[in-house]
């Protein structure tokens, strides 16, 4: 790790709570149609629904919202009372305004690196509500460049690299997703540190067998960065 | 203008169409919501609506799809029927989905100025979306720089100057809104040029006061943009 110059952190359950923030509101979700209809998979379907949305909506709260809708309208075949949609709308207002909650210890990790290192936030999402809770977490003046993304692959990345400068083997990226914030990174001659959350969404799950030979670090807390990296 | 070394782009309706595919659902709405109701501001509700709504979502189709279906519900008392608030859904997709409609003499107008000066896109409003126009109108290779932001004021502009080390004196901003595109720009220094496009939506409209003695310039058409500029 000793040629790291700069360290990338995603934000969404790296530096703060959010994927539990969804699962609230998936369970409301499931009680709610649960008065309509007997089905023991209301959340799968959701979930069908939000990833054959994807590329009309992006990744965030927005497009999950409609999701909701547009689910809740055809697993009751347009039975669902106007005053229930309602009740999704405002979860998803609610959930958007949510406080950000930073989690355990990283104040003190990025104060500890931030005079070392050049350090960065990437994330991905809505530009809207990742900027708001950028500034309501209160960290923003620990990061040097803040870029929020509409895809995390090898291709973003790379671009982003060129962009700022640069190079891969001077680039640490720290997050919870295999998919979008390790793989990607360690593909394109980056080093990456994979701090998994107890909560993922199944579409950042990835194939066991791309982690056979793992180029990457695991760590269990994010405080265990002080001890691998030069501070 | 002999000074001007970067020239910056609005991208709806001034590089391409987007306002009237609002109106188009808009006027879909209201003959939709005369079904279930006799009121003759369904539109203007659906705008109050949307702007109570600007503090969640920010600009973009998915605010607008949401707030649509919160308006819908609301009016009806709840009585709207799924399969019309499904309709609401896909006309937001439709949308989302709409071909890139260049405007007349934009390419012709990058094409000239793209040599001589360094060109932009500012652009507000949804990540996803946003960049989804800009790869489909094929136009992205003709700027340098592509900004895409959730609010254009000063305060945004002045940002993204500074981070581009952008002397506001060698900046033009061409575009429609006065409100976003133009009164900003003057006001921290930079030029720019007003091209209205016919159909604005009414937050973007600014108080007429603000205009008397106008520190920028007004053109009907994009081309004649190259009358006036060293090219």
């Amino acid at each position: 790790m000793n040629k790291i110059k700069t360290i990338a952190f995603d934000a969404d359950d790296t530096l703060w709570v959010n994927e539990p923030l969804f699962r609230i509101n998936e369970e409301k979700f499931d009680n709610l149609l649960k008065n309509y209809i007997s089905y023991d998979k209301i959340t799968s379907k959701l979930y069908e629904t939000e990833v054959k949305n994807l590329k009309h909506f992006g990744y965030g709260i927005k497009g999950f919202i409609i999701s909701m809708m547009e689910t809740a309208i055809e697993l009751t075949n347009g039975e669902i009372k106007g005053c229930d949609l309602k009740k999704i709308i405002d979860w998803g207002k609610e959930q958007i305004n949510h406080p950000v909650n930073v989690l355990d210890d990283v104040t003190d990790v990025l104060e500890s690196l931030n005079t070392k290192y050049k350090l960065m936030i990437i994330t991905k999402g809505d530009l809207f509500d990742q900027e708001s809770k950028i500034a309501r977490s209160g960290l923003a003046d620990f990061f040097d460049i803040i870029e929020i993304v509409s895809e995390k692959d090898e291709k973003t990345y790379s671009s982003l690299l060129k962009k700022h400068n640069i190079n891969p083997d001077e680039l640490l990226m720290i997050g919870n997703s295999l998919k979008s914030d390790i793989l990607p990174l360690v593909n394109i001659g980056a080093k990456a540190i994979h701090i998994p959350f107890h909560t993922t969404w199944v579409h950042e799950e990835v194939n066991p067998k791309s982690l056979d030979n793992p180029k990457h670090l695991t760590l269990k807390k994010i405080k265990s960065v002080l001890d691998i990296l030069d501070i």
